[in-house]
């Protein structure tokens, strides 16, 4: 299972709105198949596994990261394909969450006098599959937020210099961060002040991220570096219902994709923002700030994990916050995140926290 | 040598201004003596390790993690008593900076025919011994500056709520690493904001720190715990020149020991804070904020190390900053720390870091 789930992880931020699932094969103690769910969501994982696997599949056991589907979709469901290839044993992970598998996958399989084992490495899996069943329940994606900053908490001089507070190896560690997640998100002042491209650099070739940009007016440079890859790699701009013409007709000439999206309070709702990007497909989101996109997810308890990068600096007071104003009135009121995992990437430290959630 | 560190750890904090030792005696690959500097400096580790071993440190190996004394102070020098004591070999950690020491520790005991070894676990005794050596070397004490944040880097909400931001376990860390310093340190901001004691407590019966509040003006409420409790344990008021005369009175009244140092931009002068301190005999400080004190030192280069602790909640931009305004203009102005060590403290995040030196 543990293998399973690492090949999983190789189709993380690439094959949504599918899970990617991992799945490995094995008769008489030898891995005779190996799969994980491709690019685009197709094929799925154990449909790779068993045509690797051939003949050998029959009395296999399959290990997957996910119940196996049973609903006829793009593709013919993964448990009749298990059946019909003679698997006398799955061992899965975890139940599917999707109300057109939730359980029936396994039904099917028992039906078919497989023998059905399931809450393998389950924590782990769930871990993998969290955007998948996040999109399922609350109809929205998994969200990161990273935040890199000095020791305490800028993200910038206060002329705008931010290049670079962390070091060469926690820029890498971004990267491969960005390249497992569906999309990379900032909001329209770090576009403006950063210039950023948001891409996946230095990893090899690879699928890229969408690059969200949040923009209540549309009013993103057009001149930018995000505006002159759009066509590229996908740029989706996020833009108030009320964004004037010009600018959206623009990003749309430039080869953007644009999600209007309800404005309240003067704001992007980001609840409606996150409802609009589940609609569309997307399972998890990597979110780079800056400090007024982070506060707006974090007022509305939106961040379900928090990636801090912290260098051995500080910037003082007049420095740029990490996170713009909260509003908040008492301390108890502040939402908690559970510490995950602290690791040094060169000279700057990583502390990984999760949303404690009733 | 790793035990002689140890009991040297014993005296951190209670020694001031005399280095805390540690010795240890060993015949035969026995432990015969075990010694460490005492309360208020006196006797030293040698002389403590020296009477437990009594007739059986003829013959016997010293460790010791600092360079024996050789000048007849206010006892008389430990390198004449180990070689009355017939001890045949003496392995030292370091060369003693001192002035009066230097090297002739060493020239004492091979004149007496003593083997003397140096440079073992060196590196441990230069981090036990780095405010001794400090002050011999700079005229000032060791600077820790600790700041309990969020992960914003503030220190309280915008009403300045603080009480709690982290949780006990990272306040009982707090607790352990005030006793092991020989005083601690805040700004007049935070002692009228936090009304704190600045004791050692919850670790059972021990000596306490140097409690030392800067004011400029010397107006610290005289109504709040320190000032109550300015007899039980020392409270060290250090104020501008230009304080008033009726304030530095009232404290004087109140017990506090008055220490002025002159004045810079309107501003307490960080460097002549510190010489000031480290006339009077203290070696190391473990400054506790607020903002504004933490960026005097910063600015000024003073602080030695930085300890965070980062709990996991945002507080947003309009909470009170942990480092007040530093006037960088340039990224690469900024001084750089390397981080030693990041560990987990019930939900909070521990991080300590050394600054970088040329």
């Amino acid at each position: 299972m543990a293998l399973a789930l690492v090949l999983g992880a190789r189709g993380q931020g690439r094959c949504w709105p599918n899970p990617s699932v991992g799945c490995v094969i094995v008769r008489d103690g030898r891995v005779v198949g190996r799969g994980w769910t491709q690019e685009g969501g197709r094929p799925h994982a154990e449909t790779m596994a068993l045509a690797q696997a051939g003949e050998a599949a029959r009395g296999a056991t399959a290990y997957v990261t996910l119940e196996p589907c049973a609903h006829h979709g793009a593709t013919p469901p993964c448990a009749e394909a298990l059946v019909a290839a003679g698997v006398s044993r799955v061992v899965a992970a975890l139940e599917d969450s999707d109300p057109r598998v939730s359980g029936r996958g396994f039904a099917l399989l028992e039906g078919a006098g497989i023998k059905v084992t399931t809450g393998i490495c389950s924590e782990a899996a769930e871990v993998a599959h969290r955007g998948f069943f996040l999109r399922n329940e609350l109809g929205r994606p998994h969200v990161t937020l990273k935040l890199a900053t000095s020791l305490d908490g800028r993200i910038a001089t206060a002329t705008g210099e931010s290049k670079w507070i962390t070091g060469p190896e926690a820029r890498r560690a971004v990267h491969a961060m960005r390249a497992r997640c569906d999309a990379v998100m900032i909001g329209a002042g770090t576009a403006r002040a950063d210039d950023p491209s948001l891409t996946v650099r230095g990893l090899g070739p690879m699928g890229q991220p969408v690059r969200i940009v949040v923009s209540r007016r549309a009013d993103v440079p057009l001149m930018g570096k995000l505006a002159r890859t759009a066509r590229d790699v996908p740029v989706w701009l996020c833009h108030g219902e009320d964004a004037a013409h010009e600018f959206t007709t623009a990003w749309e000439g430039l080869g953007a994709r644009l999600i209007p999206v309800p404005v309240v309070g003067g704001q992007i709702d980001p609840e409606a923002l996150l409802q609009a990007l589940g609609r569309v497909g997307l399972t998890s989101i990597f979110c780079e700030g800056g400090g007024a996109l982070a506060a707006s997810l974090l007022h509305a308890d939106l961040v379900d994990e928090f990636v801090g990068f912290s260098a051995g600096l500080a910037i003082g007071a007049e420095g740029v916050p990490s996170i713009g104003v909260l509003g908040l009135s008492r301390l108890a009121e502040a939402g908690r995140f559970d510490l995950v995992e602290s690791r040094a990437y060169g000279p700057d430290l990583m502390h990984r926290w999760r949303a404690r959630r009733a």
